[in-house]
């Protein structure tokens, strides 16, 4: 058997799968600030309408154009890998394959979408995107998928990382994005913060207002924001991993898997692997689906199903999902990615349809189960990525001891080539473990108590 | 036509090959302190005999090892890629093809012979490998070769670079590796430098003073000492690359490379893509075959052949090569790969016989270059690896001029993911250039004048 199991260009998946399609019962709509379901009218000044369109769609099958198959081939199909080294290590009868997505130039899954939606936008007219970015995994991506296909790209990049972290903002500026640190004096949001507290460290939330503001107020008309995760067409662009998978897990002989894994910030590296096999657990099969998150930032394991906004600001429509509140600071842990005080509406409703269950994890466990996977396997993943790891190290030492041949599908969201620290701080002994205390979940409801109460709909049959 | 050509694992080579078998005329025998040609038993106490046999061996196939490539197969066999969107952007009637190096878990083609090396260390029985590395590429990818295969790993790592460069030296301690700066206080070699000189940055010559000391003086006779590039079978475990590249490049339908290029710091990379088509240009083939150096450190292209010591603190046995000057200490270009005084006899012998055609680039081109090629083609390369791309833009700009379809094959030898200040210096303006005076070639040839003389000798067919 071969370690590595490749899909040819030819045998890309030619469709995305639209999971709201066979949702048994749909998600609760996105709310304006009148509390009343908002209109694709009402996006239009943030997003071009093609995307608009995929947001709001219940077809099951959406083309993917061949412009952004061109553009995706340069790394896709993503190699199929069976982990046989740690497979080995943990002596376990589990056969445990994931989907390496650390392949693309900017090294995570996030291009699968940002080329999708920087060509959508393209195709509107649209000559600049601008986004925010944390870490900068997302930045990077918008920067690379911009510059591939000609438009201007502007990302607001946290302040404190933007100081910690300046190989990512290199990053973006050799694939021609500006790239500044929020809040910045550039637009009416950042300055006010700026006058307000002038050595603030940003925070999303303040990204995520002035990147909005640059757009809704560029006067050509031709500038849009770009999301990296959450909104329904994002994780739509993502279900090309899961479609390549099903066909590579199919060429390496295994029916089905057993259990399917991802890290979930915003939810969309968990989504692309895991919808399209959570359609046939919709029809029947068996499988189980663990979207997995810090200890830290508990969204799906601890915090209320609730209307909240997206953003800290304010900004965006209410949507219906499991959150800490938009005031929520998450602690200083590595994996930047899943620091997001919500979770994608898609994700909500399949928790509460009992078809995903979702794990937390503390990341002194999350970067012992990393170092055992880079010195087994060899490669040094994410600080993200190494949450679906260490849920992987628990199913296979559990089906070692029901002594069954269980198959393990998880996502390699990314490599941490660019996020070494973490492993240091861990290598020094100097990680710190996060619990969430209880009084956060206080905070949140008292954030939330004044929205429009979101009622847990199921159908009951999972 | 797809893009990436790949290979399957069952398609990958099973020998190496050796390009001695096939020299019209041999590299001169290294020689020792007595000026005689050294044997094999002197080089015991610094190399397994397994690895010294491959150093002297003419044998023109050697199998490689089943359990060698089970570890290779992590990401070999490595896909080709046409350069298509680079192609475009130039509007050249030439087709680019590079060999993608930059999937190993270190991000370079240095891997390949740093498992080979390791595991015919552990045959042997040895227990532990001491190495030094510049910028880092080398020292990490001997301590993931060392983790996999259960040796202990020791790298000196010069001591700005050590300062600098945090990241590599993470990466080494992730796989488990002792990294140390050099000069260090466990070594006599090191202990004289601090005596001296308490404040020096260290240098690539004194690092392998102190790797190779630590592994002659260890009393239990179970440390080796291991080096990355010059030598002849460093050199062979990386011909992996150009006879995958020969098996692609007949998939994608092309008869033979026009061109090959390749970016030569002690040469190995190059030499792994160029030797096995060097076989078919000894036969006949009419293949235009180009190491790249830059113009700061101009090894091939300026300095005299001459017998000279392999580093700097004259405890390697002397080479005929072309050579700076063993004192020499290049200028500080950000490709710390091919900041080095000498090149493989190989790589040498092949220049006198008029096979190989090196050139000289200045960093600023190769940045120009790395920035069109992460802009078209959309990945980071190394500084190194920009050396390669710059020529093979000259080369595709040349092909449009003369209206000819030629066939350009590079070896694109790792990512810039962990080297990015140099793209921030060039995207600032403040990059140097560096052209080498001629003073430092009159003081290479003082150094040299005390060493036995090293005719050119070939056999006049090129």
């Amino acid at each position: 058997m071969e370690q590595k199991i490749q899909l040819k260009e030819s045998d890309i998946p030619r469709q995305w799968y639209n999971i709201a399609a066979d949702l048994p019962t749909p998600v609760l709509p996105p709310l304006g600030p009148d509390g009343k379901p908002i209109t694709p009218d009402m996006l239009a000044p943030v997003f071009p309408m093609n995307l608009i369109e995929q947001e709001v769609s219940t077809e099951r099958w959406i083309d993917i154009p061949d412009e952004i198959l061109n553009i995706l081939y340069r790394w896709r199909p993503a190699p199929l890998k069976r982990a046989v080294y740690l497979e080995k290590w943990l002596d376990t009868p589990a056969r445990i394959y994931y989907k390496d997505e650390s392949y693309s130039p900017p090294g995570s899954h996030k291009p699968n979408t940002a080329v999708a939606q920087a060509w959508y936008n393209k195709q509107f007219g649209i000559k600049k995107l601008t986004t925010e970015t944390g870490a900068g995994q997302w930045g990077s991506a918008l920067a690379f998928a911009c510059k591939i296909l000609g438009l201007g790209c502007k990302v607001y990049m946290v302040r404190i990382s933007f100081d910690q972290k300046p190989f990512r903002k290199i990053m973006m500026n050799v694939w021609g994005a500006d790239c500044v640190a929020s809040p910045s004096d550039q637009t009416n949001a950042g300055r006010k913060v700026l006058e307000e507290k002038p050595d603030t460290p940003g925070s999303l939330g303040i990204a995520i207002s002035e990147a909005i503001e640059e757009a809704v107020t560029d006067k050509t008309g031709k500038t849009r924001y770009s999301l990296g995760s959450v909104l329904n067409h994002v994780l739509l662009h993502q279900t090309i991993i899961g479609l390549e998978a099903k066909k590579q897990l199919e060429m390496a002989g295994e029916k089905k898997p057993d259990i399917i894994i991802g890290c979930a910030g915003g939810g969309s590296n968990f989504s692309g692997l895991a919808f399209p096999f959570t359609a046939d657990k919709i029809n029947g099969e068996d499988i189980e689906i663990i979207p997995v998150e810090p200890t830290a930032c508990p969204t799906m394991t601890r915090a209320p199903f609730a209307y909240d906004h997206g953003d800290t600001a304010c900004m965006t429509p209410l949507l219906a999902m499991y959150t800490l509140g938009h005031a929520f600071i998450p602690p200083p842990i590595h994996a930047g990615g899943l620091r997001y005080h919500g979770m994608a509406p898609l994700v909500c409703q399949c928790i509460n349809e009992g078809l995903f269950k979702p794990r937390s994890l503390d990341q002194v466990e999350c970067y012992q189960s990393a170092l055992i996977w880079a010195q087994t396997e060899g490669s040094i993943c994410a600080p993200e990525t190494s949450h679906a790891i260490a849920v992987a190290i628990q199913e296979a030492k559990k089906a070692k001891e029901e002594g069954k041949e269980k198959v393990i599908l998880f996502n390699y969201s990314g490599h941490g080539l660019m996020d070494l620290n973490g492993y240091q701080a861990f290598l020094n002994n100097k990680l710190e473990a996060f619990e969430l205390p209880d009084s956060e979940l206080e905070k949140a409801e008292d954030v939330l108590k004044s929205y429009p109460k979101a009622e847990i709909r199921k159908s009951g049959k999972w």
